[in-house]
């Protein structure tokens, strides 16, 4: 046995996470003691409620409700609470206190990053956040770390596994949104208030989180357009099986090349649900798995496929960086964050460039397609692909007059060119309805 | 302008990947200082022939061809030689005159990892390798990082990108091994001499460098069991593909459970070509391009997936490592490999379980099933599936009599009593021919 240095563990909640976290630090102490060079010795758990039910079997006289005393003395504390605050407060206090961090909280990074990450750079200390922006996956220090030397140009992440849960059993089964969601909520994919999920706010977390560290830049949550997936349907999903695509909710983030008169690159970090080619790595992508796609100028094409949630998994990469953060303690020396972050403005969604997916219904008679492509070409919105179909006339109402669907594939375009053009087309009198309009990333 | 403290780097190498680590360190000097918190100074590259042709546009005052007074005094030495000797002498002279060292050279690390390794111990400096084990994709870090506080069980790697194009090709377009390996030479894919990637000896490099970090033990490379895959041919693909099977050299590396009196766990390290499930992930990986599959007992599946090879891609994954190295330079302590390595020992295949497809010609008599059946049994081979198919006779020789094809699955066996079992049945007077025995990987 070797005679390790002992280093002083405190845990702040004890909930799906948490409690696996407790256990396997606990289970594992002799393996995690040989991978750290230290043993680590769980000093407490705080928690709101000493009597609250488990995930993990614990011992009882671990528990304390007094998460500022626990801090004390402690050289490394794992946030695991959730939500802001008392979350901010606390990790503020382990820091100034001399701990490392390491955190699972998204919210709180994507809102507080700065706050927090300055408060570590001021004392040397370091926040270790792997489990906050895809689960499981190790993402973090493959952007940290063994992508310093390179530039990242492009991340596509499927980062919210009760999304991609949704979608994928929309596309395997042909069932409507509605149905899906009451049953990824019995099965317990889903919350009770799928809200966070669904419309995207859990993903635009991590997008921001996601941005900040591939573009060494501080990306504020409200610069990441968001949208969710509430308003896509089966008829969607069967129409871009039938042209080749699957429907993914991504988070994008892109690095812009610095356009005319305007001193340096920006970016841009969107969330919305995409059309993606069904070849594409991302399109394999099933069930409540999460998977980051990343375009580097040297690497080229990289992926990082697995479970983007679960206690257990989650606990693996909180683990992982109690590891590393005990590493650091025994090497010595100063926390080495970036040395400079850039503050590259995030452009409005309507200066984005991508493809387009438009599906109008319009009236059934000569020279319709004409005008239709007249106004995309007034709007700069290049036409790549159409395809026509008639729509079978009503039975109950034949008098009606015959009805087609067009599904038009851009070019790529600017984002406000587009929806403006979209705007001039429902207002046309030749189309019926505007269907949808899903971009397509991927390319 | 910040003012950084300068670091000085020498280059050891000027081939595919040397040669563009040196142009990005040139060309990304000031946000390479940004990310590393240092200068990066590019001290000189010593190769052997001044005059020889690069892939790139270096100042030829950098080069030299005394790589030992380069060495002296450099903080870190990036070694992109290749081969045994001299890199193993420079290494060891670069990491007890202090610097610490990166490297891509997996020959090197499969060869003298341990030599390597406890020289750096000794004087407290660091070896990176990111770039040794699967080219452009960031694999160490989470595997010695990320993945610390949890327990690899299993990895399935696609650790060459010759064999996975010739593979995938031979796959999409029923071609035979040695028309895909010509037209992979004349496109640059494959070496004038093909040995080092069919033959299985560089996936057996990567392997025993991946079995290591994953099982935190040293795997010296004649413990992997290799195979390659020059007796691959049109119909064994086009039989795996009706089976819904995809042919991959895989490198697997297994965590063994201890056996009856045996104080410890083992493990296997093993490269050969082995049938996939199309719907698994690794099917998907297409071209030239690399995965690593890893089960983790607390994050479960994950998949790193990215170029396996290539001189820009490969230089991104030895810049992030030099970036690591400076990081570390600025931040001051000690190195800290791992603190302990167990020596797991390494089975041999004859002990490994896994299942089996096996193919053989039989005569198309009554009886002949039985018997194979009964030698399976006594063998402890459990059957599977069964599909038996007839074969047209020879046009030329009505007389010979008929024969069938059995093509059969197996549950999972022993290797030992598989191979005597295949070898009973080739005896066995019913079997005219044994066609092909592959395992099956991935359950």
């Amino acid at each position: 046995m070797t005679d390790y240095r002992t280093l002083r563990v405190a845990l702040l909640g004890a909930g799906a996470v948490g409690s696996q976290v407790a256990d396997l630090l606990l289970k594992h102490r002799a393996e995690l003691a040989d991978r750290a060079g230290a043993n680590l010795e769980l000093a407490g758990i705080a928690v709101r409620n000493i009597d609250g039910k488990r995930d993990a079997d614990l011992p009882r006289e671990l528990f304390t409700t007094d998460a500022e005393s626990l801090i004390v003395g402690s050289d490394i504390v794992i946030e695991l609470m959730g939500g802001i605050e008392p979350a901010r407060t606390q990790v503020l206090q382990a820091i100034n206190s001399g701990a490392d961090v390491v955190t699972a909280n998204k919210a709180l990074l994507a809102t507080h990053g700065s706050e927090i990450f300055d408060a570590a750079d001021q004392v040397g200390a370091e926040v270790y956040y792997e489990a906050a922006a895809a689960g499981a996956i190790p993402i973090i220090r493959p952007l940290r770390d063994s992508l310093a030397g390179d530039r990242v140009v492009r991340i596509m992440g499927i980062v919210n596994g009760t999304t991609n849960y949704i979608l994928d059993r929309m596309d395997t089964e042909g069932a409507d949104f509605a149905d899906v969601l009451a049953q990824a909520q019995a099965l317990g994919y889903a919350e009770a208030d799928p809200t966070a999920d669904v419309e995207g706010y859990d993903a635009a977390q991590k997008a921001a989180i996601l941005a900040s560290l591939a573009f060494h830049t501080t990306v504020p949550l409200d610069a990441v357009h968001r949208e969710g997936i509430t308003q896509i349907d089966a008829a969607m999903i069967e129409s871009a099986r039938h042209a080749g695509y699957v429907i993914k909710l991504l988070a994008v983030c892109e690095r812009l090349a610095a356009a005319d008169g305007e001193p340096s690159e920006s970016i841009s970090v969107r969330v919305y649900p995409a059309l993606v080619e069904r070849t594409h790595p991302l399109a394999s992508v099933h069930g409540a798995n999460n998977a980051v796609f990343v375009q580097a100028e040297a690497a080229g094409d990289l992926m990082f496929y697995g479970a983007g949630a679960g206690g257990v998994q989650t606990a693996s990469a909180v683990l992982g960086d109690v590891v590393s953060a005990a590493r650091r303690h025994i090497a010595g020396g100063v926390g080495v964050g970036e040395s400079t972050r850039a503050n590259l403005p995030t452009v409005p969604i309507g200066r984005v460039i991508t493809r387009y997916q438009i599906t109008l219904e319009v009236d059934d008679q000569p020279g319709v397609l004409a005008t239709v492509a007249g106004i995309l070409s007034e709007g700069r919105v290049s036409i790549a692909t159409v395809e026509q179909t008639v729509i079978e006339p009503d039975a109950d109402d034949p008098a009606a007059g015959g009805s087609a669907r067009l599904v038009i594939g851009t070019h790529q375009a600017r984002e406000q060119d587009l929806s403006e053009t979209v705007e001039r087309l429902a207002a046309s009198g030749v189309v019926e309805r505007v269907v949808s309009v899903l971009r397509v990333e991927g390319n």
